[in-house]
Parts: C-alpha cells; sequence; structure tokens
C-alpha cells in the first residue's frame, strides 16, 4: 500500500501546483471578505455573490486536472465562515427514514469510515448558457463553455454512511442541505436514494480536494461530490443528510436546476407552480457534450510561413457514468464528419496498484465501467481545408448512441446547452480569424450576438447563415 | 402471496390472449418448418430466415404487452428445433472466469434459484432501419417502426447465477451463446459483467414470456433477456454462459450491432476489422427513440362532418434505464412544440403487493428506478391547425437531457436510427391524408422515397423541403 505524496512517478495524472492566493480588493466589502481567491477568473454574476469560470484556454490548458484556483464556483450567497481550528469539529447528520440517526463530526467520519479518491468532473447545469441567452433571455446568468472542472476528490461514500444509520422501509431520496442561508431558506435538493447505494454512481461525501482541505468556495469543510450529474446536486458546507419517502422540497431543489418544456416562456413560468414540482423536468445526470478550446475565440492563424494543418482540440463529456464514444468535426455545415482523436486520462488511474491509497482515500477504480470524468479531443486541419471552410463544428456521441443535436433546446432556465459547438472561420488577408459562439458574462463577442445583430434567426437550422446549395432552388 | 392466473382485477396489465397458430404454407419448405406462426407479421427477409414486424397499428393496438403472436422476431438463421418433452432437460452451462463451472438443466434452474417477473420492452438495434435505407442503402434490411414489443418475461437474476459459480479475479465480460449454428459459427456476443451484477439493471434467463414457455421464434426454451439494451445482445436458445477478460469475439459480436462513425462507407468498412472490433462503436444501451402510430400511414381523414380534433398517438422509449421525460410535437417544423401526454403503464406494476408472484417469478418491482419498457404519448390536435400543416414530427427527450435529433445519423449497419419521426400532411380536397417516412421492407411509400425521387436531399437538415420563411432571403 502506498500513499500519497510526491514519491516518484504514478501511472497516472496528479493536480498541478495550486497558488497561494489573496483576498482580492473587490471582495473586501462583500460578505466574502474572508476568502482568497485568483484574479484570473471571470466574475459572471457582478463581484457577489461568487459566481466564475477561468478563461476557457486556461482551463484546458491546465490539463485534465483543475486546480482550486480556476476550478468553476456556483455560489447562491455569502460563503459560510468556517476557522481552520473548527474544520475537524464541523457536525453534520444523517436523519430522516434512518433506524440510527447519525449526528458527527468531519473528525469522526475520518476515523471511523473507509476513505475513497477519486477524479471526478463537475459541470453546472448552466455551462454554455450564453448561446441559451443570446437567442433569448433566460433566468439564468450567462455562463461560456467553462462552468466544469476535475478535481481529486477525496472521502467517504454516501452509501457507508447510510447503511450505517439503517435505511427505513418506504424511503427513496436522500436530501442534502448546506450551511449557506440564502434568500429562500438553506441550499438543498434531494437525489434518489437507489442512486446513493449504487457503487457505480460514486456519491460521496468529500473533504478533501486534490489533496488540499477544501477551498472555501468549493465546500469547506464538507460537501457532497457526485460524479455524472451536475454541480447543482453537490451541497457545499454539508450539514444535513436527510433520507426521505419524497423528493426535497427546497426552494432551490424545485426552481432551480430543471429543464422545463421548450414552450414555457419566462413570463408563463411565473405561474405554473405544478409544472415547476414535477421531478420528469429536474436535472440529475449531465447530458453529452463538448466544445472546442483551441482555436481559442479571436485568435488568429497565419496561413503562410508556418505548419501546413492547425491541431483543433476541446473537451468532450457524458453523464450518468455514460463515456463519450466519438467526437466528431464537420467543416461543411453538417454534410460529412471526421473524427477527432480521444483521449481519456481517467484510464490512467486504473493503472494504479491494486489497494493504491491517494490523500488517505483508496483510489478504487479498477472495477468500475461508469465513467465519472471528462475526455480531450484533436484533430488536425489542413490550413487548405480550413481556408476554405465557413465554419468548424464539434459533436460528440455517448455509448448510448445519443449524439448532440443541431437544434438548441432552449428552456427559461437556460440548462443543459449541447448542441454543435460551432467555431466560425474569418478569412482576413493572409490569415483566419476564428470567432467562439459567444464569450461569458456581459462581454460582447461571439457569431451568435454579431448574426443576431444583423437581424437574422440563428436558430434556424443554420445559424442564420443562408442555406447553401440545391435545397435553395 | 398470490400466484399467477386470473384470480380477479389484478392493478397491472396482463397480456391480451395469445392465439394457438399453425404452422404457415410459406415457412413448409424451410428449415422452420416445426414453427407455427402468425400470418399479420411482415417478412423483412423474405420467406427465411424468418425476420418480422407487426403491422405499426396492430402492434399499438394490442396495447402495452404483445403478444407472441406478434412481438417482433430477429432470426439469423433456422430455429433450433426442441421438442417439448426436452425442454426441462435442456443443458446450459456457467463456464470460463468462474470457481465453480456450472452444467446445468432447466429443470435445475427453475428448482435451485429464485424466480422473477419482470416486463421489459424488446427493441431491435434496426428500428426504423428503413429510413437509413432510403438515404443511402445500409448492410441491414429494412425495418419500420414496429420492431419493438413489449413481454412479461420470467426466470433467473444473471447474477445469481454467477454469484453461484464464483466469479475469478480479473473478469470483466460475460458472453452468451445460443443454439443457432450460423455461417459464422453459433449465434454469440457478451456484455460486462459489472452489468450483469447490478440488479438495476435486471439481466435475466428466462424461460416464460407472458406467462408461457417460450415460443421457437423467441428462443425456446431458454434466452437471456436483457432490459434497456438491444435485442441482438438477449441471445436466443442459451446454451452458454462464459465469464471472461474480454469481450466476446463471436464474429457476431463483431460484425452485427455496431454503429460505426458516420463517415465509413460500405465499401471502406469491408477492409476495416480494427474499427469493427473497437468496443466504442458496440451497441448495448438503447438510444431514445419515438413513432407515431396514429394516424397510420395512408390514413384519411375527413376534414368536415367528424370530431374537430383528431388524436395523435404512439410510442417512445429511451435505454439503460433511462425514462422518457417528455415527448413534443411540431407543427411547424420545429419553431415551435407543444407537449403530448405521457403514460408509463410499466408503473402500475409498482402498485402490486409486495412479494406479488406472477406467473412463478417474483413481481420485483417496487424498489427499482430504473426504466425497462416503452410508453405511450397522446396528443389531440385541432383539425384546423393540422389542416395549416406541411407536417407533424415528434421528438422525445429523455431524463438526461437528451433529446432525438433533427439530423439522421447514417452508419454503414443502420443502426439505433432516432431523428425525430415526421409525418406528412396532405390536403386532398375535403379530407386529409397522413404519410409515414417508410413503409417496412422492400414495400414502397412512404415520404421519404417519394421526396427522394423528385431529386430532392432528405437529409438537407429540412427533409428535402425548400426552406421557409426569411432564411432564404
Amino acid at each position: 500500500v502506498s500513499d500519497s505524496g510526491a514519491r516518484g512517478p504514478r501511472p497516472y495524472p496528479l493536480p498541478p501546483k495550486s497558488r497561494k492566493n489573496k483576498v482580492l480588493p473587490e471582495d473586501l466589502k462583500t460578505p466574502d471578505s474572508h476568502v482568497e481567491r485568483d484574479p484570473r477568473l471571470i466574475r459572471l454574476t457582478g463581484v457577489h455573490p461568487f459566481n466564475v469560470e477561468a478563461p476557457l484556454s486556461d482551463l484546458y490548458d491546465e490539463g485534465f486536472l483543475t486546480t482550486k484556483d480556476l476550478h468553476y464556483v456556483r455560489n447562491h450567497g455569502p460563503v459560510p465562515l468556517v476557522e481552520d481550528s473548527e474544520i475537524l469539529n464541523w457536525e453534520f447528520t444523517v436523519e430522516g427514514m434512518v433506524e440510527r440517526p447519525l449526528k458527527l463530526t468531519l473528525r469522526d467520519l475520518i476515523r471511523d469510515y473507509e476513505q475513497v479518491t477519486y477524479p471526478i468532473t463537475l459541470v453546472c447545469a448552466g455551462n454554455r448558457r450564453k448561446e441559451q441567452n443570446v437567442v433569448r433571455k433566460t433566468k439564468g446568468f450567462s455562463w461560456g463553455a467553462a462552468g466544469l472542472s476535475t478535481a481529486l476528490w477525496t472521502g467517504v461514500s454516501l452509501g457507508d454512511l447510510l447503511l450505517r444509520a439503517g435505511i427505513m422501509r418506504g424511503a427513496r431520496y436522500v436530501c442534502f442541505e448546506g450551511a449557506d442561508k440564502l434568500p429562500n431558506g438553506y441550499y438543498g435538493t434531494s437525489v434518489k436514494l437507489n442512486w446513493a447505494m449504487d457503487p457505480n454512481r460514486g456519491i460521496m461525501v468529500s473533504y478533501r480536494m486534490n489533496g488540499e482541505l477544501l477551498h472555501p468556495d468549493h465546500g469547506k469543510p464538507l460537501r457532497i461530490v457526485i460524479p455524472g450529474q451536475i454541480g447543482g446536486r453537490s451541497v457545499k458546507w454539508l450539514k444535513r443528510i436527510i433520507v426521505s419517502a419524497a423528493p426535497s422540497d427546497n426552494w432551490y431543489h424545485i426552481y432551480d436546476n430543471r429543464v422545463l418544456p421548450t414552450m414555457v416562456s419566462p413570463e408563463a413560468s411565473a405561474n405554473l407552480p405544478e409544472t415547476w414540482k414535477d421531478e420528469r423536468y429536474a436535472i440529475y445526470d449531465l447530458n453529452t457534450n463538448s466544445a472546442a478550446c483551441y482555436p481559442a475565440h479571436d485568435e488568429v492563424l497565419p496561413l503562410t510561413g508556418g505548419p501546413e494543418t492547425y491541431k483543433f482540440r476541446g473537451y468532450a463529456y457524458a453523464g450518468g457514468g455514460k463515456r463519450v464514444s466519438r467526437l466528431e468535426v464537420t467543416l461543411d455545415q453538417g454534410k460529412t464528419w471526421t473524427l477527432a482523436n480521444i483521449t481519456y486520462p481517467e484510464d490512467e488511474y486504473k493503472l494504479a496498484p491494486e489497494n493504491e491509497i491517494l490523500y488517505g482515500g483508496r483510489l478504487d477504480m479498477s472495477w468500475r465501467e461508469a465513467c465519472f470524468c471528462w475526455c480531450f479531443w484533436d484533430l488536425d486541419i489542413p490550413l487548405a481545408q480550413l481556408r476554405d471552410a465557413r465554419d468548424v463544428m464539434v459533436r460528440a456521441m455517448d455509448d448510448s448512441m445519443m449524439v448532440q443535436p443541431r437544434d438548441m433546446y432552449w428552456s427559461v432556465l437556460g440548462m443543459m446547452n449541447n448542441p454543435w459547438f460551432r467555431v466560425v472561420v474569418h478569412k482576413e488577408g493572409d490569415t483566419l480569424r476564428f470567432e467562439h459562439p459567444t464569450q461569458p458574462t456581459l462581454a460582447g463577442g461571439g457569431w451568435m450576438e454579431r448574426v443576431k445583430k444583423e437581424g437574422r434567426n440563428i436558430v434556424n437550422g443554420f445559424w442564420g447563415e443562408k442555406v447553401a446549395g440545391e435545397e435553395e432552388a
């Protein structure tokens, strides 16, 4: 049994070194004045609360694992203040429909339960929402395509805790509640009990990220982490685990993280409580998605004097343990497609010796078929082809043979946006300039706003472009 | 504990009464001259081997459960002959990477193991393949939209058998082999061991369908049944269960039931053994799909003198335990959508008393979250709207928020076809006539062949139609 630390090479990725940050001047006048942050993060909801993504290129450049510095953050309100000296004394409960309700501290959790460490990609349900907001304003703020991050999370299987507490007959759900007091109560949500008990799902109660105790923005000192599901279910600053017969009735469970039917307008949604409460519209598993990171938005590529190809590259992911089985690229608006290379660094953890311990947790990857992380794709495209292309689009297919669609599924919260990711190619003299769909937050830029301003319908099935070829006749 | 039989109403569906059929004249000169069949079934590969689907309306009219008479059949060759007197003596093995290889008879299986009964929808990976064949000829024959059926299957959990045999370290797959001798050997395939051991997946070894011993076309006397996966994994006439470290190397596992990347042509596929062997392209879980059953193809609807609405209706399904969370209908080619009603008769089995026994098996449905069956949708559409519509299209979304795409994903075997299902509306005097995409097998009919013959590109993103409205400017 080997333990964590820098004792020679391991056959799997370890995180890049994280930074020592400071409290930023803009946070000093907010309730988050105790939180040290990386100034590279892009704030999506003004100064406070703190909702951020990294610049897409910076995120990609960090590689498979994201540091706490660049990991996206979704905070609904002020970050609870927990002193370092109080971390091990943090109390939480397992209650509700259990035979033996538990009240335990983080110290108890570490001492009394088996510890595991998994690489897990978390994705905000709002990733790529800016594209929806350009089509029609949703109730959500404008994420770009960097609303996702991957880290090594260490903690205890939620199922182990529940077994210790003893589940009562009739229980069907597990609710989580955090310490973040918000206008509509503490943040809370629920998942199905069945998932919590399924080792393939890997749901955990976690207190370490990339080997470090949790950063305040990521749930210090304790949070839920759910692989393959939207980040909104991975409750931070965890205080209560409640086993129940019904889904959570927390305001945030009902009015957040849902994909209402596309015909429900923001205006109509204000008067449809039964539609909001319909669990069929609640988002759990991530849908299949992808984006190009390079070329970056506004990157300029000389057509002469350099290499004869350009390596397009980016990320993709699927949800619910599914895996991306192919990533395809089109240069002719979907008429023909080319297969990109795919790499899954997650697979390298399966090369670890049996019973490998990392950051105090068992790296328990060899038996699992479910996939918990993003993957990377790349494709060398000849400049001669790029020069003649109007755009480059990518789509992923998952192992259930579902493929990202051409069409956006607009919905009132603007979540789970996953149409083909389109990068426009502009010929400018002896160079090419690339244009992403959007830029995060209120920053301008991107072909969607440009085409919309030109008065074209960007959801006409052809991105607002004239339809090419014989079909126009 | 109640047992099967017609003892008063149950809170869940029971199958329609099946027929007593005869050997059909056309089968007399084939190796299947011992098999009694229903003459309503549509033969898709000539007289022999027997590959059939029911007329779509007949399938829909039978309701949630399909009789053996109308259940689709996919036979690669002759049906093994098993005398009734030999059913209980049928021998099969559990071998390979197991501690205690088993050789047992069907009699042993019934006597020594717990029996379960589940409603399960089986779907051929080729369902709706005719649409792909119209776009470009695939290597597969032309299924219409009735390549699926639902029955109550009784048998033993595969996981129970494997636990009895004892799984060796390093095992990752379970291979199945049938008794049907084919040009490339016995039919065989494999699934992941992890799935076989997962109670949520419900994989079983089955000997009863709708309470009757298996019909020869459905695997008499013993078969695998895998909920949520393509029918091609549910091996019939089961002889061997082999636990292994690698996927099956059976010819049919490698060269059937795959979705190769769309750019691989039939010609190129002949020389790409590594592509065929790439497990990423093997199909297991079904993708999300739907079709309209009523109006039927060529159904004529008077615009006057009758009701002012027409009830469109059909089926939908998702795979891998997922559920259809919404079904949407468009009358304006995807610009706007309307929500249809969805019913899941499968849910009614959860109303059964605890430990309910049906057909000798425990109806073990209350705790499971995974979905094993199709659902039905319907929507009343005012005739005034239908009259003005060029077509009616439907799409399903599953609970991972993946939606059926506008675009067909063509592939060389023509499998997993699931774009929006489009019914064209023809105004003919004082009536409307409806036109489905295709008709099964080589029969003509359907808008796809018609539009193609008119010289239009049916995969232009607009079904070969002129693009309407401002986008043409």
